[in-house]
């Protein structure tokens, strides 16, 4: 789907991480507004990996930054694909501080932050090849108690298959369209990204919601 | 100001362009709601012209497009440019059509469209070097009776000094910061794309508005 956008539609991928992570932010701002937030200061951890997903987590962090929040990235494993360089150097010149290492001790995360973005792994992650340092910060993030916003497959779920004993998300935010492992999944699920012409909607035979209005997002359950 | 953008935070010219043009088409959707348009049809004229504006007014055709607006495009000089280039492949791919004159009977216009997007000519045109096909273009669209939303900077008017005799918007959708021949509109002003870093609002002394809540828009007057 991506690959006919990105040939027939000569989307770029800059232009699709843009779109995807301001529905992201989007997304994340409209279920946790400010007004609502435990925390004295607004701060999110995003937690981002070298995948097409954690680089849509880099642009969200930027957006979450425009919409007035605190984040802070996380981001162990760096891609050295174009967009994640570019994307990182946006969130560095705008001051979004960078973690050098993620605390062992949960209790740290739920203090200092009112909620994570998981951007770790993505649904071309083949989970067999999964070693560290993501199978400690995956280990670390099911301790956790401040809810957790994933974005399109939750780390560690087969995007396939489903749930394989991994973190817990209560946010999933798909993106362009669910993927399968959504049916599996009962918190609260988003769709971000309105993007899809109606040719590849109905080639894939999507069956999308009909977003209302201009908005970017739909609530799905 | 787009340059410290390019140069210092590796944004792309494809990356501004897709935020703007978004920008843009929720800024012409929320001001001429599909609700309260006149004709059968929710037309819309988008009239491109070869500058940075123009491929703005491509990427916000495409947003118009997935908001169930019927948009049409007018693009008579097209520039060789890539973003121009994709974002014309964009729109074509998703059936938007383009017309290949525009009529000079106006009242074809005025019956056809319910409104006219204008990325006819940018703040970066020099006025004195604008000729055919502008020249009557901006003649014709100076005749319709039916609105006018301009991107940025009404088409013809000079980006300083304001209104040389030309076409009067009822809609001005100013981008990343209001262009100061804005200071002469007296229609409804919009500002549009929420992605300046608060370092860049500093150093160009822009006293933005505070957009509200995840809002891509702000309506100045």
């Amino acid at each position: 789907m991506e690959m006919d956008l990105l040939r027939d539609y000569h989307f770029g991928l800059h232009q699709l991480t843009e779109i995807l992570g301001h529905a992201c932010a989007v997304a994340v701002a409209k279920t946790y507004p400010l007004s609502i937030l435990g925390k004295r200061q607004p701060t999110v951890l995003v937690v981002c990996g070298p995948y097409q997903n954690g680089c849509i987590g880099l642009a969200c962090a930027r957006y979450l930054r425009l919409f007035e929040y605190m984040p802070t990235v996380f981001y162990p494993k760096r891609s050295t694909q174009s967009p994640h360089l570019d994307f990182t150097v946006q969130c560095e010149k705008m001051d979004i501080p960078f973690l050098s290492y993620l605390p062992t001790e949960v209790q740290l995360i739920n203090d200092a932050y009112n909620l994570v973005v998981d951007a770790l792994l993505g649904p071309e992650t083949e989970l067999e090849t999964v070693k560290e340092p993501f199978t400690n910060i995956l280990l670390t993030l099911q301790g956790v108690k401040i809810p957790i916003a994933s974005l399109d497959v939750p780390s560690g779920w087969d995007s396939d298959e489903g749930n394989i004993c991994t973190i817990n998300p209560n946010l999933l935010i798909s993106l362009m369209a669910p993927k399968r492992c959504a049916l599996g999944f009962s918190g609260t699920h988003l769709l971000a990204g309105r993007l899809l012409p109606y040719d590849i909607q109905k080639k894939y035979e999507l069956n999308l919601p009909k977003f209302p209005s201009t908005a970017c997002i739909i609530k799905l359950h």
